[in-house]
């Protein structure tokens, strides 16, 4: 079968891999789509950094590169392993694309997302979205009912949105500022939205505010360029600021905005991966009591999340905004990810070539 | 009366001033003990901070420099307002310093200490503990039964202490690292002792690493410069790393400690005023899921702060390093905590001579 294997930064080759083959306990997936993630562009460009290098094997997976990438896929079983009852070929399905040690529990609430090890199917091993088919363990496999397999593809993102709200205790009629509309920015307001949080969003973008306000995840999308964003914040709040912020830029001068915008006893997210160090006045911190909360990934989030698309809460389609074959990934999604992605969302992979 | 007024950086001297009047609604106190706090060097040193210089008075008190300073204090009633029905002369009482614009709740919760114009009486006006007497509204007056009047001086910045506690969530059974043994953490370390928490301490000078542990709110008291602080609280903690950190230093790299040595999904509450940018690495707020939360002064905690001293769950004499003249404010109390702060904790003044 045809597969995306990444050998080290800049070197990502589409090859001809052995099936995998399907163990007690497990499903094997005959994927639909395949998501690339902004994590997939940082391997390519400056990685290794999940991925282990050639050499380095994985503690869990003892897999290093070449690995296969992807890990935002959707797809079919078409095989099921022994010991698994409660799943049947045709069923269709999302992957929670966790490698876990198998000591740490992986019950809901056990923070299994934060162990010692963890990484992800389709970064450290164990095959991955951007390959014809999956064989996962049973315990990450999330079937999604009649959802479209396409706008499937974007529940993991979106996972990582639900997690971000849930840390950040936000509540309905709560007003949230989001620091950066690419995306992840994106996707956590579209879960923002879904729970009743006002949105307000900056971002320098033209394209990206307009994606914002076109699919009605953002009630304000704001040019720092040319407001004032903390003004129109505390104006858009009645003087108080915002009850929640979201950082989802990396970008400094957005963080410092995020800290004077949010309301005394206010909560600010960091969702983006920061690659540089970033300087803080802690007496913003200090003197307004102010909580800023890590997030990473999804724990126990996929369930909650599939239901928001089902119940037709949340629309995926208008993210997706560009459908491709495998041997097209680096030149029509990574470059266009890469050096067009103002108007690029989402961009997904159909592996098989199904569907385009 | 006697008073110790704030001039300017620098300039604080030791006049005659008028007494202050009892109006209805307050209560007036005859100051017993007053101890000088970190602020107060800072005003002397780097100020006026939260003083407001003169000409510039503040918003609430109306005053400006020149102003009494002092606002950890205890006295004894002489005087009662009209509609204060609930206290009588002769009881011995502590003061919550706040200066609150009046259009804001006070009630316990809504976080008044988080309002615009907050400030503190003893630093913005409306008389300060290192005057004889002063006249106070009776919902900032807390009595405080049979403690003891020197040790009263300390129940504020306990209550700074404690308001800490509860902003770090801290359970019975956790184990916290306290970066800096100063006055706030020590006396945070007594307030998460009494609450059944474990308490390692990372200290520099050895001074204060004996009093953390001969005053027995520390379980360990380390010294980063000869120990892997990470690694010790890593083995005190079966590996996994300290459920809470404080930060009571406002220095870097004891931040980054407390980064690495705190546990997945840990807290970290900064208590110090940092005077200057923090450099922080986001990856490990993210990857960790580390909420770091900042805390100022108190709200609503001095009823249970009081409630621990007289339970007898905190002993605070071991924490009076001296007793001074009103007239030796500078030489005797600032300069000894300037120069010599290796070995004072708390320096309590008299401003009437009484009990030296």
């Amino acid at each position: 079968m045809k597969a995306a294997r990444y050998f080290d930064r800049g070197d990502i080759r589409i090859e001809d891999v052995a099936e995998p083959e399907v163990q007690p306990g497990t499903v094997g997936v005959d994927v639909a789509w395949c998501g690339i993630c902004g994590t997939d562009l940082h391997e390519y460009l400056d990685g290794p950094i999940f991925v282990p290098p050639a050499g380095h094997p994985h503690p869990v997976s003892g897999e290093s590169a070449p690995i296969t990438l992807g890990h935002e896929m959707s797809g079919t079983i078409y095989a099921i392993g022994e010991d698994v009852t409660d799943l049947k070929v045709g069923d269709n399905v999302v992957v929670e694309p966790y490698i876990i040690d198998p000591k740490e529990s992986t019950e809901p609430g056990s923070n299994y997302h934060l162990t010692p090890n963890m990484n992800f199917i389709g970064l450290a091993g164990r095959g991955g979205g951007l390959g014809e088919k999956i064989v996962v363990e049973r315990r990450w496999i999330h079937p999604i009912g009649d959802i479209a397999l396409d706008e499937a593809a974007l529940i993991e993102p979106l996972a990582v949105g639900y997690h971000a709200f849930v840390r950040s205790g936000a509540k309905p009629g709560d007003i949230a500022l989001i620091g950066g509309a690419g995306p992840i920015g994106l996707l956590t307001a579209a879960v923002l939205k879904a729970n009743g949080v006002t949105v307000i969003m900056s971002e320098l973008s033209p394209m990206r505010r307009q994606k914002a306000l076109d699919t009605q995840v953002a009630d304000h999308a704001l040019n720092p360029a040319e407001v004032d964003v903390v003004e129109e914040v505390k104006r858009l709040s009645g003087g108080t600021g915002a009850d929640v912020a979201f950082e989802c830029s990396s970008v400094n001068v957005v963080l410092d905005t995020l800290f004077d915008a949010v309301r005394p006893g206010g909560v600010i997210v960091v969702v983006a991966i920061w690659g540089h160090p970033a300087q803080l006045d802690l007496q913003k911190l200090v003197l307004k009591e102010v909580d800023m909360r890590g997030t990473i990934a999804y724990m126990g989030n996929h369930p909650d999340v599939i239901k928001l698309v089902q119940d037709g809460k949340i629309d995926l389609k208008p993210f997706i905004t560009g459908k491709i074959a495998l041997d097209n990934l680096v030149d029509e999604g990574f470059d266009t990810l890469i050096h067009r992605n103002d108007t690029a969302v989402k961009i997904l992979v159909s592996p098989s070539g199904r569907g385009l």
